[in-house]
């Protein structure tokens, strides 16, 4: 049996009822038992202002710990003007200084867009990608997961009632349970 | 003689000195004298949450009204891990809601992307672009305006100080003043 793994949830809608959180709660539901989810809210942290740096917000001492505590990262996102929305752009800037000291270094992540629409978040998907890249987080490539037509998905208790969308998220978070295994580094296999 | 012009300035960065600033600075005084720019403080509004869409902040009522006076508007931007700070990303989504009343809607604008680096900030000048498309803002495609290195451009009281520079900046302000007449909508010309 695979060891314990926590992954911390990063959900970048706001809202109370937000479909996004609710693939990311069917995604937990779905994964192997051993990955633990730790959805780390985004919502109290000051805009990243550098001037901060030498005194930072307590909002972000904790964010940062609970991040650098998680083994891995689930980035979970809506799409706000065909980018990320601003509040998890920010959560990712708070989260990648002071320099030298990002907490998202080298901590495997996937990523799933979502979308009441037809392109599933692409737009936010991709940029946020592109972010990674520099956070040096290797990313889950395959399966690739824009969620279209959300709230199509799920009735009115927040279950996932589409059986096609919960066979691809189950197969989602299998793959990205061995990805964390794969990538994770080797101070924590 | 044009007739006045408001734009309004955008400023990706918080920080007090923020050498972003200076490049918008610069612009400001070296455009077109019938261009009378605006800045627009970003730092105190809160992440944007749908929640809120019936009871706005007071912030964000106040942002949306100067945004909505302005003729045009100048984004300067550094970058942050590849893409648009956090914050910047926030004031664009709070200007675009809600739906339907997007205070950006159809006002000419221009980038300008500032780094301390080689690259220039290419990549949050790109990520805006996209969000840009969506906005429906018609933006000044050439010059692009890649401010690299930009440490080194300024003395220590803040003034521009390299020559290349500021012609590279005052044709890129002339040809934005150009491009607001072309493409302000016509209720204004």
């Amino acid at each position: 049996m695979s060891q314990p793994r926590t992954v911390a949830v990063i959900v970048g809608s706001l809202r109370k009822d937000s479909v996004t959180r609710k693939v990311a709660r069917a995604i937990e539901a779905l994964a192997p038992p051993h990955l633990k989810f730790d959805e780390i809210p985004i919502g109290d942290l000051p805009l990243y202002n550098q001037d901060s740096e030498s005194d930072p917000p307590p909002a972000d001492v904790a964010f940062r710990d609970r991040v650098r505590a998680a083994d891995a990262v689930l980035f979970a996102t809506p799409e706000y003007n065909r980018s990320v929305p601003g509040g998890l752009k920010n959560a990712l800037d708070v989260g990648s200084r002071p320099y030298g000291h990002s907490v998202w270094n080298g901590k495997p992540a996937a990523v799933v867009s979502v979308s009441p629409g037809a392109i599933g978040g692409f737009g936010a998907n991709h940029h946020l990608r592109q972010s990674l890249v520099f956070l040096n987080m290797p990313v889950l490539q395959q399966p690739e997961a824009y969620v279209g037509n959300a709230f199509s998905l799920f009735d009115e208790n927040g279950e996932l009632v589409n059986e096609a969308t919960a066979e691809f998220l189950r197969a989602f978070a299998q793959t990205f349970a061995d990805w964390i295994e794969q990538t994770a580094p080797a101070a924590a296999r």
